[in-house]
């Protein structure tokens, strides 16, 4: 493997000192690029793209080229860990991602089981490894999975959600097949993450996008739980360094000391919590990666500058910060916007 | 007037003991009752039932009417001011609420102005009054208004919005501009709100649906100081009682502190935020109102009766809770487990 010549993202998470504050940014490699586009026309479907490691490879390169990142993150979907537990994904025009064989009985979840990532997820891990070597040690490639509640309300819903009525009557009525098919799910992404990593995965980031639809009470019990029991399953080590874990709950600002006693290195922060006070109640702990609103990219340069400074300012060149937006970038924004936005974090972080 | 029967509501707000848990839900007039799509049909459209003040003290009544609920609110939009204000607002089926002319430019800005309630918002007036004769003392009426900057997302957005682009780049790079309507609306708001206490309202509620996707420094600048504007700017007694003010913002369980300093009487919670935490932080200034999770109510008898058990729980008879959900209640919700729910409410807070 090639050396890494930039590890200014890791060593934030590790809360080491560094020459600039890192930043990547949640689907960068995403439908704002227009190369991005191009290649996914070429796939012909969104999931060609993400099973095929040679357009996957691409993709993740497309924003490494374009900006001056400090990590890439491996294209995929959260999707495929159920899709390889048997249920069967597809993309349907208009109404995202869908299941064919929804989970919603007993038997369904009894049917469950921890997939062989290599066998059946083995175009995740091809991908990691096609693009550990185009990207050359240029940057750190960063692997990820869904939190197995954000998972789960897919499984049972069968699709996005707006009321979650579905899952969540099961998680109410059913705690203990609810439980069940959290553990299941937490064992495969379990495996799926440790096969990441062995095949390449320089750092993970657990996405739990829909963990903040619940009440503090019903986010420890169903997804935190889950979320802990992925840190303590995963390898912590790889290629002689440390491979370290963010877990990132959306809406999850109220929770921050629930999620950092998990033993992660990170969490990442939506914009809605404010940095200094994250700071101030779980700092100490674990690195904080975040938190620009992401909107910030619909105004002018200036502002973006301005609220740069701002973020920046919380940390003040002291480690532990990862910069990034509080969730992933607009499709419509235009990508000179992104450019302003990582040159001012290096340019002020730096000076 | 006709004396009010049961005050266990205007009680709970001023924390004086009562000897039930009151409790409204909000939307509890809505499409989960056959009685309320029946008279939605009969109108013709949303619009009209909105506007017919016999229809809407209907609507009104159906709920308080079939289930023992402590106080009923009056049926009504919170885009009425925008339109009375001039950016006519219109359905459009499947896509929800819009303004013909969006509040867009400087010159868009200019042109708003504040409405004279009494004449152009008279049939929301008359609604109350109408609403106030038939319920005869039954149980209070609420008021209510949408928050000046939630009002603002619909203005410059024209609609409903997903990621906020348009009003947010306004935000950020005029915010002069955005102040100013801000501004206006707040004291369209407040004109409005002191007719409704005129015509018969005996609390006041603010939905701030959107003041949560805001960063908390944004929260506090561009929402809350126009919520604390119009807290100062209302009538605080009619008919020889107080009139208390509730200002709900979705997903501000991170701000109750600064919500709190406005003021209001009390603070209504979703459920992403825990009760009893929030009592600790603010119950000592405020009463509270909420917080169950909607979805409680896809769940068996049982589960439901025991939600309400653990949320009564925290305050255990003591004075200053108000129940509700902590969001409107889901349309596909059986009216049978509404029942549940409040009967639950009384049954053990009563105990």
């Amino acid at each position: 493997m090639s050396i890494l010549k930039n590890d200014r993202f890791l060593k934030a998470l590790a809360r080491q000192p560094v020459d600039a504050t890192p930043i990547w940014v949640m689907r960068q490699a995403g439908r704002y690029l227009p190369e991005y586009r191009a290649t996914r026309a070429k796939a012909g479907s969104f999931l060609n793209l993400c099973k095929n490691p040679e357009l996957a490879c691409e993709v993740t390169l497309q924003p490494i080229d374009r900006f001056e990142l400090d990590a890439a993150i491996i294209f995929s979907d959260i999707l495929t860990v159920p899709d390889a537990m048997g249920l069967g994904l597809y993309f349907s025009e208009g109404e995202g991602p869908r299941f064919e064989r929804p989970v919603r009985t007993e038997d369904d979840v009894n049917r469950l089981f921890v997939p062989d990532a290599e066998d059946s997820l083995g175009y995740v891990m091809d991908a990691i490894r096609v693009t550990r070597k185009a990207i050359a040690g240029r940057v750190p490639l960063i692997g990820f999975s869904g939190s197995p509640w954000t998972l789960a309300t897919y499984m049972v819903e069968g699709g996005s959600s707006k009321n979650y009525s579905i899952v969540k009557a099961m998680m109410f009525d059913r705690p203990d097949l609810m439980h069940k098919l959290l553990d299941v799910t937490a064992r495969a992404v379990i495996d799926y993450l440790n096969a990441q990593i062995a095949a390449g995965a320089q750092a993970i980031q657990i996405f739990d996008t829909w963990g903040g639809e619940l009440s503090p009470r019903d986010y420890r019990e169903f997804s935190l739980k889950y979320m802990d029991q992925i840190v303590r399953g995963l390898k912590c080590e790889n290629e002689g360094r440390a491979v370290p874990v963010i877990l990132f709950t959306k809406r999850g600002g109220q929770c921050l000391e629930h999620i950092a006693d998990t033993g992660c290195d990170a969490l990442g922060l939506d914009w809605t919590t404010d940095l200094a006070a994250a700071r101030e109640r779980v700092g100490e702990r674990v690195a904080l990666q975040g938190n620009m609103d992401p909107a910030l990219l619909y105004a002018s340069n200036e502002r973006i500058r301005q609220e740069v400074k701002d973020i920046l300012g919380v940390y003040a060149g002291e480690p532990g910060h990862v910069f990034n937006l509080g969730h992933g970038i607009h499709p419509e924004v235009d990508p000179e916007k992104m450019k302003v936005l990582v040159d001012a974090v290096h340019e002020f972080s730096a000076a």
